[in-house]
């Protein structure tokens, strides 16, 4: 059989997440760069009929004047990762990539999205539906261009605000309808959703923009056939929360509260600095401690912009817990992780997961991509090994 | 039907895991404190039929010249911990059990512990043979006096050095003949399981002290339809490792190092900064990471004396990996926890499944204990996530 | 020469810093606790003719209903500080000094400010002047009462919003007349500030609360002969920013972003609770670092309420640095300290300092007493090694 | 007046330290980064008449087969330091001072030391006397060669053992007679410090080897009229224990405890992994906490080799201290320093304020240096806030 040729489609594609997606997928083909971190290269899932990297071609949506290529010397030069070595020999690959990006559509952004589209050809559209089509246009332009045997959409784009859905995302039909109206108000995110999977693309969301995350979605879903997954990529924080909680509730010990303090100074971390679109993200961290531990402990999340981190994002929590005869004790923890190179293998393992999906014939959410996600669509399990159980079974039943 | 009356003996009754655990007792029984802390309340576990606290009689052994009042005491004014109010009301219950303390045996004690011995009536043994009768004698003395249904022994003794077993101890006959010679070089412990074994008794060794880890006490065991736990609490550091390993492998992160530096002030350190003794603590320690990550990355680790902190154990940990693309991140945590009060309510647990499991009719090794083992006798499983399904199903099944 | 008696008035008599103040003159009177964490027991200091515990008698003003004991109680069960031995043998001090607790007065206190004061007889008052002549006729008639050589006044209350003074705040006579106002919109803390001054009592303000920072109020002090210093004690995090920054500095260190995060769960952490107040505290804790490194670092502060940490402040500091060749590196350091014992040694201190300065007939600002205060009224110098020189130079010289 | 010509001898001039100092100079010289972590950039110390970078020439002694290009290029790709083009733009420099590198003189080192000398042309020497002869060769010839004014020597070798010092140690001329027996036993680094004192060039040992620290040496740098500084350079947790214990003797608050934990992964990390070795650095990190504190805690201070931290230095330091009425509370730290980039500027500023304190005709420990190091030799002093001061004097007076 001849060998598959799929599509990556990002929409934010010379994002920091992105580029560094491209990079991993050009270093992996050549060569250059184990496997670490990337889930889908472990042996038990090693049953999988998955794409390989060589298999891939990149394109993407984005509004902001960037390459793959600048935006991956741009992480070089500011959060001192990969090596020079790796970056020289994949720029071909990246440039001829980056020929792949489109102008995005922005629909209403706030002020801190605006701000950064100044990509030239970003398109003003009349109404929820224009953008759609505009969107498939180009999907489809690029499926064709690179004759590719299936194309899976990733949005890696900024963070939304988050806004509370209407009745027209109850339902496909009735999201059909309003995005006719010119007046509508619905996030960017929900239109590049509903372009990818009414076009018959499978599409995962990486970010907590709550865009995707509608019945109406889902039920479109089902609808085209088309497997779905989302919400956040669980990489730093969120992860041990989510592994640490289920220790707690299991040794009986009552935790009073946790308080997670975050850093970064990527752009993810300039949008977040507003407050509007910071609201999406600590929400979207803040839900499983509930869910994990079967009462609520007092709880906060902080996420600062602190630009001499760059992409280093640092996390303190600070857990404070009662055990036997009232004694309280404390857990402290620091993470510091480079938040796209945590991100990137995540990306392409979601990719590869969604393309095999839909070739299994699934459609509709994928529970058994849980433990990648900080608000797993569907899925009420937040414990990461339960999660990773999930997906065991779905490797190796 | 009446209520059961079990016994718990403790070796190293005046210890400050010993002593916590029987305050906890008697504040249970009293409806002083809540359950939390104790794996057994939890709802998950509540099929099955564990004796109520109020059904314990507590006895034991020490070489200490203390009692368990005193010993709750000296951890209330130099740890910290408990309440006047607590103590108060409890203090006669510890007053009753002290009188069912034995004086132990202690057989060819290194210097460290020989320096604890100060118990004038402490016993001094021809041959390890004698050594166990004296201890059996105590046991059947405790339960005819209180008119016991059952009776748990658990090991709650000071550490032991390592030591390397030799022929005796592959088989129970051999070490029976073994007993009988004076030249034998058995650690005490070896002789407080062989006695409880031998007797009928279920037996858990609490301790890294290796004496009772022995395929020869293991067939006994079995031979007498004895159920059978060890070795090792695990309560703050390995917990943690036993979570956080199995997290770094499936997301397929590289450990390439995990330093812990554990200091500690309570008695048990005093024993530990004897470098023979410490061995057996840093040996128990450091098993798992290999077993969980499928690989050995550089591990160190290091357990040191500060009396200041008393019994409040302080655990800086310090892990380095390999993400993506080659890149190094760093996670870190300090865990604050006190150790007789994270130690106490496991050792009541592992009491109370002890007793269920001999009334049905289960002998030798108790693979469901062992999440709450740092070196679960018998079973190689060390995520902590999967030991607790064993001991869910085990509960539900 | 008879024993000088002298008197200590404590505004906030209630709160956890000022009980721990009084339990602390007890107990040093009683010879039940060592002077550890008193700077003015240091030999450097020791030739400084200072007022012993002894000689104190205590009192103040609060509109809380509750006591010295009842406050010290509170301490003890949720923190887990001080013994039972020593709140019993200091208890019936605890009760007399009580006795001189005269309700408080509260000036259009914000809503956070409002719902502590259950006192049924905080007194209304139809003006700021109304408030004055309360304030100074409790202060004389404690003066009386007790036959005191010298009194001085500690502001010790619940920390205020922030405010801009008016051109009423330039000079002690345009202070003066505005108070005759009921329209004049001032703090309470500057009533207090003004009726102890006006009436001849050095005044010290331990809080962050800038009501005595006014020209006008060091003017009153230095024309009524009268020491003064403030403001905001420096306990925790900013004193090891005093201590830090210089170093970094010395060493041609750039800082390039210093982040603070402090949590705590006081009585004080709930009123900080209120965004409003919890400017004051912020602006207090972030002004020195610029001093300090001769430019200005990325700086954020944060204070949050955490309930269950009681008065256990516990501050996570993380300072991003470039050293040679542009190298970015780390310290991070985490605070575990209890607040009102690290307060309530620096009160005795700065209310003995100024008890001697006004017998030495100084007047106005004590700059010797910067290294007490996050803020130091007067003096711009913020280094805690060159602040303390300053007091061993005032002692020694 | 003529530009000065200076010479930088550096012993280990293959190491991290001393190849990040040539590259810094370079750097500096070319004008590719800022002055940052040089301490004699600092305006305070503008007045000193101090070398520009561009005065320098570098030569050195190793005993490895490396060259100062070589040393930098693995610094860059295993720690992760540096950029790309700053190493080309400086690397014709490097190359031409890897041409002054002479092979290195090693009197009897252990088996750890061995190891290294993998150079081919290192010297075997009959007598500690010939092995000085060596070396001042070398340096002669090095400045004729290169037409120097001055000359100044830094030890920046790999740590030798610890050693006691015998009566030849006394006296310079017990000293002179000794050297000329085979038997004696001397470590290398007296062997150098003897020569480049005896030659008249100022001696700077900035490492913790102990050989030039005796009242033999500092006779001789009289006699001959040379300065001369020591040992240790102080950049991590030392430094920081220099700012923090004033902070708490200075607050009365009692240390108890003081835990450091290191971790580092570079040779020299490697070369401390002997215990034998070790012992010399332990020693100078832990002797000053009782000067400062005036009393002795508990103090701990270890030092691991781990692998995959390579240059950058972790420090774990846990404080222990009690508080006002006996509470006890904490400060712990984490330093991420990498050491080379934090000795290397210091290595400029002790060579250049040497070369200067030689212009000025002073000889024997230069005492205003101790804000440089561990343990400054002659120096009493060491709170770091008044070692600055010593320094600022000597500038400013
Ligand atoms: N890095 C992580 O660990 C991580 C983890 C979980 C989630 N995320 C999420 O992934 C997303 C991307 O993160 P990042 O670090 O790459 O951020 P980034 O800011 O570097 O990249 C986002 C990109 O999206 C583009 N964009 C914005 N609006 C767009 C639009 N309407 N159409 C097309 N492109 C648009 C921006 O121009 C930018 O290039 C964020 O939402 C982030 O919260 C990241
Ligand atoms: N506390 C924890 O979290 C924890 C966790 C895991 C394991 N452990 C282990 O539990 C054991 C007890 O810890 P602890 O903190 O109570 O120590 P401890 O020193 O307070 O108590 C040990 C007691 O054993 C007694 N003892 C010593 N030799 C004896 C002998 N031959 N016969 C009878 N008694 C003897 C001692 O006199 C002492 O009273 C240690 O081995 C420790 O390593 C503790
Ligand atoms: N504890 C520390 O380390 C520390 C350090 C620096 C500054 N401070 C400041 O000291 C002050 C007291 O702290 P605390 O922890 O004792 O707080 P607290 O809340 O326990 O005590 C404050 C007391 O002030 C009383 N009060 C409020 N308004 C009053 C009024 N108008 N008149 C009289 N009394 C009034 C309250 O009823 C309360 O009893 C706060 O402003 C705090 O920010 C504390
Ligand atoms: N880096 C720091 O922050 C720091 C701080 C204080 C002190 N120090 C000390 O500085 C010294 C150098 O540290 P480094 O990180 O560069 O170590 P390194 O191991 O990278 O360099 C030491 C060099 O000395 C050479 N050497 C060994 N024996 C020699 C001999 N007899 N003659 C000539 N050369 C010899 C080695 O071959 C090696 O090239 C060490 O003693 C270290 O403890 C370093
Ligand atoms: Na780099
Ligand atoms: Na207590």
């Amino acid at each position: 059989m001849a060998q598959r040729r799929v599509g990556l489609w990002m929409i934010g594609a010379c994002g920091g997440v992105s580029a560094t997606t491209a990079l991993g997928l050009a270093a992996l083909t050549r060569g250059l760069t184990p496997t670490t971190g990337l889930v889908t290269a472990l042996p038990r899932l090693a049953a999988l009929d998955l794409d390989e990297p060589a298999a891939f071609v990149v394109g993407g949506h984005d509004v902001r004047q960037a390459t793959l290529l600048s935006a991956v010397r741009e992480l070089h030069r500011r959060s001192n990762v990969f090596d020079e070595r790796t970056i020289s020999a994949c720029a071909p690959d990246l440039e001829a990539w980056s020929a792949n990006v489109r102008p995005g559509v922005s629909f209403r952004p706030n002020a801190a999205l605006a701000a950064l589209a100044d990509r030239p050809d970003v398109r003003a559209v009349p109404s929820p539906k224009a953008a759609v089509e505009l969107v498939q246009r180009d999907l489809r332009a690029f499926q064709q261009a690179h004759k590719l045997d299936q194309l899976v959409v990733v949005n890696a784009a900024s963070t939304e605000p988050p806004f509370e859905p209407g009745p027209e995302c109850d339902a496909a039909d009735r999201l059909a309808a309003a995005l006719e109206k010119s007046t509508t108000a619905l996030p960017t995110s929900t239109l590049y959703a509903y372009a990818a999977i009414d076009a018959g693309f499978p599409y995962v969301n990486l970010t907590p923009s709550r865009g995707a995350s509608l019945p109406a979605i889902e039920g479109l879903a089902r609808a085209r056939g088309v497997p779905l997954a989302g919400q956040d990529l669980k990489t730093g924080e969120t992860l041990l929360k989510s592994v640490l909680a289920p220790m707690f509730a299991r040794r009986n010990l009552r935790v009073h509260s946790w308080v997670g303090h975050n850093i970064l100074g990527n752009r993810d971390g300039q949008v977040l600095n507003d407050p509007e679109n910071k609201a999406s993200k600590v929400r979207s961290k803040d839900a499983l401690l509930a869910e994990l531990l079967g009462y609520r402990p007092q709880s906060l999340v902080s996420i600062e912009y602190v630009e001499s981190l760059d992409d280093w994002k640092t996390a303190w929590d600070h857990v404070h817990f009662e055990g036997f005869l009232g004694t309280k004790m404390t857990l402290q923890f620091t993470w510091q992780g480079c938040d796209s190179l945590l991100a990137a293998p995540l990306v392409l393992d979601v990719a590869r997961l969604s393309l095999l999906a839909q070739r299994r014939g699934e459609s509709g959410t994928m529970g058994h991509l849980a433990c990648f996600f900080k608000s797993p669509v569907g899925v009420t399990e937040h414990d990461f090994g339960k999660q990773f159980e999930m997906l065991e079974l779905y490797a190796g039943g």
